[in-house]
């Protein structure tokens, strides 16, 4: 449990730091930073399947990899951000979904990270209750600010 | 503080349940296998990277980016175990640098990523400290750790 909770922490002191440390590996590459956004996502999509999937009853739902899954979309959601720093945008990597306007409205795509940190730590938070009518309305919720910001920022 | 020691109880938590549970998205296909592997460890290069940059003095040295850094490092190498699931190897997924020894020689390649993950927590609990010259032997000796398991199961 104080594992769960220490999880939240971190990911709440992280989400602090994402947007005020610029400190990274001595300049990385335009390809890295696309690489290292992607591979994040990818992440999050690898733990957030299993709940939806679990939530759908599309597998035996279980309290503990949902809450592992959970802290794990939490962690990498803050994680995110750093990938999107300036000069990774599709005018000068060309494998990437993401579009020009994340750096052209900026604030507007960081409410939308925002939300989507926000109701994942909730999912991470709902999940450690193992209340699967809970975990089920809160995935919702989460899945929704993926949508939100995919329909705006992301190239299908 | 407690944010730090949290992330190092989360990870621990992590560790347990990486080898004992199963349970992940209605079978994932083995490019979404390799796919998740190849991120978690493109996120721990995005993490270690920096850290090595600052220990060799390429960068300044920051110890709340590094103490971050390092809880991602930690975090992530508690996440790779999952990738690594029997039928994503080379002779079933083309693009990737898993050799088959990992299969073959199992608890070899559990022992050597159990070496990863024990050096990589005591690199985020060094890095709380702040220590620069302790961080520096820290980072030295989790870096053995890839180049021991690199070498034997990776293809170049």
């Amino acid at each position: 449990m104080n594992k769960l909770l220490g999880a939240i922490g971190l990911a709440g002191g992280i989400l602090g730091l994402n947007f005020l440390t610029t400190v990274q590996a001595a300049d990385p590459k335009p390809e890295e930073v696309v690489a290292y956004r992607q591979s994040v996502y990818t992440v999050i999509g690898w733990n957030f399947k299993p709940i939806g999937a679990m939530v759908k009853g599309e597998m035996p739902f279980d309290a503990a990899a949902v809450a592992r899954h959970a802290q794990y979309v939490e962690m990498m959601s803050k994680a995110a951000p750093e990938g999107f720093r300036k000069g990774s945008g599709p005018d000068v990597v060309k494998k990437t979904e993401a579009k020009p306007e994340i750096w052209t409205k900026w604030s507007e795509f960081e409410t939308k990270m925002n939300d989507f940190q926000q109701e994942s730590t909730k999912l991470a938070e709902v999940a450690k209750t193992g209340d699967e009518k809970a975990i089920k309305a809160q995935f919702g919720k989460t899945a929704e600010t993926c949508k939100a910001c995919h329909k705006e920022f992301r190239t299908d």
